[in-house]
């Protein structure tokens, strides 16, 4: 029986797979001094509405809340009225990734559109407007695009201002689900108002933990007016963390000089490592090249199993043996080189 | 003006005022080493419900989850159908302090009963049963009980026996909000199953926070088969943690050579040493001996607020100006010592 | 074996086991002439909103819907933000015999209060405001009342006025349940205003079903900028009759002349002959003198069984044997006096 | 200006526009004697679930309910579990004509599928079943397929067996959303068995008021184990009719001699009719030979507004002036006529 090579040392499988930040953790340890009051009437959440409104450019109310899934249904739950609806792409995590969240908690209906490479266009939100007003049907009231996408692509600041402007048109809002909002903003030279705050976002789950945090997401609201009731939906929802102090520092750790976005472009650069190095390798054929932290690429059926086995990895698309592999903070030089060239040895092995 | 005392190093506020014990951070430091796959497959989680079924003294279902709030939700979302109504104490934090977090994401009927001291009584359910059976009327289905109680009540062993009993006789399950079951454990002997298990509970939200965690909760199912869609219920309700191994590492240093009962115990000592210290101010009514880890007393109303701008904690009931002092693993001897002192100091000063 | 008198004609069961008042039927064979366009865009429910705004004094909106339970749904679900809780009597057709259609439909709390007589007191809502502004609690934003009430008793408007007083002192809604509205503006003196627009009540669920209609209510905002939503509030809950001119034919009917009113007299005078004849019999207690439709009385234990094979109807309280008897537009004078003699004859044979 | 011809003396709008059967309101009058008692426990509905049992030929348990949003969430809320998802096709009735009902009530997700002609195939279900067992899904529990479909097309009988054997062998139920199970089975030769009990359908919205009644929809299990807990679920979702004898009667009265199916025969017929009268208008350009009571076709768009304007009916389709013209029991021949004369006048008098 043939032997595999030794694996790398860290997982492609996703970037939650990843540990925590050096600096999270120093961070984490320097708040834990003493008594401080729950539910973010501590001094450390008493500086992230500042700091992300410094950030942003703008003043924002923001909320922190435990993970991905709540973020993204705190700021939903906050804006919708019980009629409303979102129009997302049918790959988006809150329609396929939540187990059906959103319909539960807000009791909202999900739009769900085909979407090229997980991204809106104008058209698609402009097609479900003839409902508007008509009881019959569930209100389209905000528009949630994800940043970087889940198919790893990202939208241009120019493509989310045209969604931005024909949303704003008709009253509806404009959410991006950040989770990778840190390998976006990297990826797109480092100006998260660039498509954010200057193109007319009204709100933004932030994510914290694919970028290295431990747990904790922030809730932005670039329009305060529009969060003022978040409390309310954050604590029904059960997404108020209770000691907030540890959820605060961490991202104050993060945002603190580019750490998010410095760990992300290394992400982002490993990413790229990795696609220039299995596009040689004969029945890999890379989908595109990556703008983000991960490589969308087809293998050869005969191999998945194999290869899964060795180091594992998520199967995107099984109809055409898609797979993706993903990079984070933790992903090594080394990880990619060792990563690419056992992907090579046991193609090469069980690929006809 | 007069000068108040230098006020406590810590805070009598909640036992969430705390931080986290050096040991939960050297384990979350442990736990931060290389990848790990997300969302509970991982090691450290894998080991955790083996740690439960040792606990409990029989096999358990669990599910790691963020918070409080969010542990009882899940426990609940699992075993209810939709017009399933649970019977709990009107002072029962998922009656008044989730915010309608069962409501809202159970769709479910609380119904709640005006309870002595916190505590449920089986007349208290047996009350409620002629509606089982009719479709005009939400179906109890499950008896939520908290332990230690909002009020700092215990129940006993006995007690709780006797609540299964015409629970069970009428095919309803028991769940107990343990927000606090390291505080009781520690009160009622340390043999977590003497009041759990041996008695026939069904599940329960295993507080972890307000023992020293930094954050993380337990859902288990003493009953293997009810806990069988929990995972569903959980990732719905936006309580999976991604990097889950770090919720279950915090999870085993606790659990490990009695540390959760060690401290707990000690925050209980605590709060009898503050009883004790401050039932001689004259004014100060302590309402009942400390059970568990607070002390609830009346104070004169006239010293309330300055009492509080020197030192913050909760008012109880408005009416009687009853209040509720909290103490934690982090309260130490000098603490509750400068606490009583500078309550008596305040008073004497304030009170007419 | 001894023979049971015969029966009364009619139930004495509840209102809703009457049939249609003629006049309703000759309305729904009136409107059943030719097509007309559905969902309520035909000519006799473009009347409705009118003739609700002349009986009530003021501009209103109405929706039609199908039922009882819908109708206070859909009032409710207009206005409550997610968050939101309504204030009601614990014996409330919300709280005890929807089967939690407000928590599941709504996703809204339910403040259960214990209430004398089924009778809110504004102590009852100032006592739950403490809680606004507060994340930790949902937040009360309706005073639902019932009028007449569950146990037959009737709100004063000047009751009606001090609800609303504080209700609105905090920027609460007032809400009435008028499922027996018509029972109580007979009892009342016949002016419907001088308990809802005249006090300031914002909305209501206008009962038609239990006065004589074949099905259909009415939800009536008096405050038109509440009911703006409504519409939506109503198709999403289930409650948007498709062909509505037979609801609006059958409400038109209803207010054509004084018919509701003059029939719920009808009802409530054959309550009062019954409370009158049974009142003398050895063995029952008739608890207070009735006020609308209903007689509350405590019978025998003994003679309970035999009462109700004979002509069924509620147990209202098993503990005091406490029954209640419902008279309607076609309760006869010979029906009570057949009811009344039957069940003297049935207790004297049964009673110890 | 040119003078419109006269119109139809019914409309073409919706099936939903048309009265009441004469063999229904005699049915209504006759039940209109003496006092019943409420909620179904009257003779009537004792007789319905017999009547459906022999119709579909198999023991049934059947609910009635008031219009036919809520016969579809009855139906689903029995039967789902709070994680589980409905695959639909993406034009249905629960999808895009309910204001997201589903999602609100049930807390379901819908999962929508893009179907040519309203028609789902085996295949689309099975692309959706990867999802089975995952956690981070909603699962897959409910196929709903309309019969006939909001397009106007039909299932074979072997189309339905088809799906049925694809969710059958992965655990999930077929819904058959029958708001025109009367059109469907009168086209399909009569026989309603032949594509629902014989081909294995677990429960049907079996539609009443578009076949001639005034309001009532009946849910029918054909499995009835799966119905057992539908009462709960239809009082929950606030369809329960109070005085039921009234639904019932409807009922008893479309089954009786085959009321139902000539009806629906006959606006079958009138759809033929109408398809055949308008084809050879230039500008008219039939989408396809009518297989129940509706017409769709192209009309010019300079002439809809005039079109509208004289008779009002449905634009389906914007994007190519597709709209919807509807038959009923009560369009006769010469609504037909009169119909078809009319559009060909104004068409040739509008159009370029």
């Amino acid at each position: 029986m043939p032997v595999d090579p030794t694996p790398p040392a860290t997982s492609f499988a996703s970037d939650n797979a990843a540990g925590v930040l050096p600096e999270v953790m120093d961070a984490l340890a320097a708040a834990n001094h003493g008594a401080a009051l729950a539910y973010g009437a501590d001094d450390w959440t008493g500086r992230i509405e500042r700091r992300f409104s410094e950030l942003f450019g703008t003043d924002v109310v923001t909320a922190l809340t435990w993970g991905g899934t709540g973020a993204n249904v705190v700021a939903l739950h906050t804006v919708l009225r019980p009629w409303d609806s979102v129009i997302c792409a049918r790959g988006s995590h809150i329609n396929v990734d939540e187990c059906g969240a959103v319909e539960r908690i807000c009791g909202a209906q999900l739009v769900p559109i085909d979407a090229t490479d997980g991204k809106l266009i104008p058209a698609d939100i402009a097609a479900q407007l003839h409902v508007l007003g008509d009881e019959h049907h569930s209100q389209p009231r905000v528009v949630s695009i994800t940043q970087s996408t889940e198919n790893g692509t990202l939208y241009t600041a120019g493509e989310i201002a045209a969604i931005v402007d024909v949303a704003h048109a008709h009253d509806l809002l404009v959410h991006v689900d950040g989770a990778r909002i840190a390998n976006a903003t990297a990826a797109l030279g480092g100006d998260v108002r660039s498509f954010t705050t200057d193109v007319g976002v009204d709100m933004i789950s932030f994510g914290c933990t694919k970028a290295g945090a431990m747990y904790g997401e922030a809730v932005v609201f670039l329009r305060p007016e529009l969060g003022e009731p978040v409390r309310f939906a954050r604590k029904q929802t059960g997404q108020l963390p209770s000691k907030m102090r540890f959820v605060a520092a961490q991202i104050e750790a993060l945002l603190t000089d580019g750490l998010w976005l410095r760990v992300a472009g290394h992400a982002n650069a490993m990413a790229a490592r990795l696609a220039t190095a299995v596009a040689p390798i004969a029945g890999v054929d890379v989908v595109r090249a990556p703008h983000v932290n991960s490589v969308f690429a087809r293998v050869p059926p005969a191999s998945l199993q194999a290869l899964q086995n060795w180091s594992m990895f998520w199967e995107w698309d099984p109809a055409v043996t898609e797979v993706r592999w993903m990079t984070h903070f933790d992903t090594t030089v080394d990880d990619v080189d060792t990563f690419a060239a056992g992907l090579a040895a046991i193609i090469e092995r069980t690929a006809p």
